[in-house]
C-alpha cells in the first residue's frame, strides 16, 4: 500500500513546484474529445511527445537550460503511425520539427519559390508557385497532409517548458486513459532531468557583474511512474533512452522496464539514432537497423520503429481483451 | 601600457578554452573578400550579429544552456540595412530568424500552398502554389529576395555554439577591418555570459542517477574590448543591452560606453523590447518609440535604430574622413 502514495507526491510536487499552464483544462478537453471521436471511429490513438524541454533559470526568463532535439523523430513517427491507421496527439516543442512540414527545415523556403507574371494582366500581382525541381515531394506531401487535415487524425499541442510539458503530459495521459487500452504512448521527447524550483528561481535577469555562475537544480519527478500506474494504467507506454555512452545503453534500457513495469523502451545512442535503436521489451529486444540500400532509398528508421510497436500494441490488445 | 595586454589575454583564452571551429578560415577569407567588393562598389558593411549562443555542459552534447532569442531583430534589421545601401554580414545562430524567410516562421508552410491540377493533363503531378490570401507580401518579399541574391548583398555565417560565435565574430571583425570606418559592427545576438571551459565539461551524458546538479560556470570574456580597441580599431560598433529590470538599464548601458569606449548602446527591455528602445552614444541618448498608428501600419522598430544608426555611422564616417 506504500507505493500509490510515492505516485501522489508526485502529483502534489507537480503541483507546487512547477507553474500549471493557464489552457491546460481547455486542451485536456480537446485531447478527451479527440479521443472519444476516434475510439469510436475504431482508430487507435497514439500520444507522442517530441523535442526538448526548456528550463528557466529566471522568473522573467533570458537564460534557460534546453535539451538537444530537433523533433525530427517524434514529427516522422507521426507520419508513420497515421499510415498505420492512428490518431495522434502530437505533444511537441514550440518550433520543434512538425509532421509533413518537417521537410521545409533544412532549407530557405524562398529559395524555393518563383515569381510567375500573369499574360496580359500588367500590374497584377501575379502567382508565385513551388519549384517542384527544388521540392520534388511537394505534391505528395501537401496531398497527404489535407487528408490527415481532413480526417482530424492529427491534434497539435505545444510546450516551451518542463512545466508546460509535465502538466500537458499528465493532462494528456487521463484524456487517453478513457479509451484504455487503445492508447499508446511514445514518449519521445528529450525532457531535462534537472529544474530550479519556482520558488529558488530570481525574478530578473541574472547579472554578470556578479561573478561566475554557481547552479543548483533539482531532480525532476520520474513522471513516468504515475503515468503508469494512475494514469493511464491500460495503455501501452514506449519510453525512450538516448545514450553518449553505448556501454550502459542496454542495461539502463532494461532497468527501466523492470522499475516502471511499461512496455517498451527504445533505446539509442546519440551519434547513431537515425540509423540504429533496439526496442526492449519484458521479454525480448529487437534491433532495428538501416541497411546502405535502406539509407539510398530514403528509408527511415521511425517506419521500422512504428511498424515494431504497432504490432506489439496489436498484441496487447488482444490480450487485454482476452 | 597595461590595456593592451587584458586584450591580449583574451585572445589567449579564446584560443585555449573555447574550441575553434574548423572552418574559421575558410570564412574569414569570405568575409574579407565580402567587404572587399562592396567597399570598391561605395558600399558600407554591416556586421550583424543574430539569435543566442548555445553553451554545451557536455563535450558530446545532450544538454546546453541557451539564451532567449528567435533572431527576429537581426533579421529585421538586416533588411533595412539592405534598403539603406548597406551590404550585410549575417552571423546568426542555426535556424534562428533568417531575413526575408522570417515572414514564414510563425505558421505551418503547407497552409499557404494549394495544389492545382494542369488541364488535359491527368496523371501530371500539377502545379503547387502560394494562397496569396495567407501570405499577402509574398510576392513583394520574394522580389526583394532575389535583388537582394542577385546584388550579393547578404553574406550568411552560422554559429550554434557560443566557442564558435566568439571566433567568429573575431574572424569577422578582422576581415571588415579592411575597410576601416565604412565598416559597422550591430551586436544584437544574446551571448552567455557564463561557460563551461571544455577542460572542465564531462565527455558523455550527465546521469541523472548520480543526483541533483551543481553547475559551476565561468564568465566569458568581454570580446567588446578586443574588438574595440584591437581586432577592428576604426569601426562604428553598436553593442546591445538587454534587462528585463528597466531600472538599471540606462545606466548599464552608459558604463558600457564608458568601459568598452564603442559608438552606440541600444538598450532595451524584455517586455517592451518590440515598441521601445533607447540608443545611447558617448553624447546623446535617442529614445525610439512606436505610436499605436505605427503599430497599426506594421512598422518594426527595426526601421527607427537601423535610420538613427545610419545616419551616425554617415557623422562618424564624414569625421574620420575630415
Amino acid at each position: 500500500m506504500a507505493e500509490p502514495r510515492i505516485s501522489s507526491s508526485i502529483d502534489g510536487k507537480l503541483a507546487e513546484e512547477f507553474a500549471v499552464p493557464s489552457h491546460v483544462e481547455e486542451v485536456k478537453e480537446k485531447m478527451t474529445a479527440f479521443a472519444a471521436f476516434h475510439a469510436a471511429a475504431g482508430r487507435r490513438v497514439v500520444l507522442i511527445t517530441s523535442g526538448g524541454t526548456k528550463v528557466p533559470l529566471e522568473s522573467r526568463t533570458v537564460r534557460f537550460l534546453d535539451n538537444f532535439s530537433s523533433g525530427r523523430r517524434g514529427a516522422a513517427s507521426a507520419e508513420y503511425f497515421m499510415d498505420s491507421g492512428y490518431a495522434v496527439v502530437f505533444l511537441h516543442r514550440h518550433r520543434s520539427l512538425y509532421p509533413y512540414a518537417r521537410m521545409f527545415l533544412s532549407m530557405n523556403m524562398l529559395d524555393a519559390l518563383q515569381f510567375r507574371d500573369l499574360d496580359g494582366a500588367p500590374g497584377s500581382s501575379g502567382e508565385v508557385l513551388v519549384d517542384q525541381r527544388v521540392l520534388p515531394n511537394i505534391g505528395r506531401v501537401l496531398k497527404r497532409y489535407h487528408e490527415v487535415k481532413e480526417g482530424k487524425l492529427l491534434l497539435p499541442v505545444e510546450f516551451s517548458t518542463l512545466s508546460e510539458y509535465l502538466h500537458l503530459l499528465k493532462a494528456a495521459a487521463q484524456a487517453l486513459s478513457t479509451i484504455g487500452a487503445k492508447a499508446m504512448f511514445y514518449l519521445a521527447a528529450a525532457v531535462s532531468d534537472f529544474y530550479i524550483p519556482a520558488s529558488e528561481m530570481p525574478e530578473h535577469k541574472i547579472q554578470s557583474s556578479n561573478g561566475p555562475l554557481q547552479l543548483s537544480m533539482k531532480m525532476v519527478p520520474k513522471i513516468l511512474s504515475p503515468l503508469v500506474k494512475d494514469w493511464a494504467p491500460q495503455a501501452f507506454v514506449t519510453s525512450f533512452k538516448l545514450e553518449t555512452d553505448a556501454s550502459i545503453l542496454l542495461d539502463k534500457a532494461r532497468r527501466a522496464l523492470d522499475t516502471y513495469r511499461h512496455q517498451a523502451v527504445v533505446a539509442n545512442v546519440l551519434d547513431s539514432r537515425r540509423g540504429y535503436v533496439v526496442v526492449v521489451t519484458p521479454d525480448a529486444q529487437a534491433e532495428l537497423l538501416l541497411s546502405e540500400d535502406d539509407v539510398k532509398n530514403e528509408v527511415e528508421i521511425e517506419e521500422r520503429i512504428v511498424a515494431n510497436l504497432t504490432s506489439a500494441h496489436d498484441k496487447f490488445v488482444s490480450e487485454q481483451a482476452g
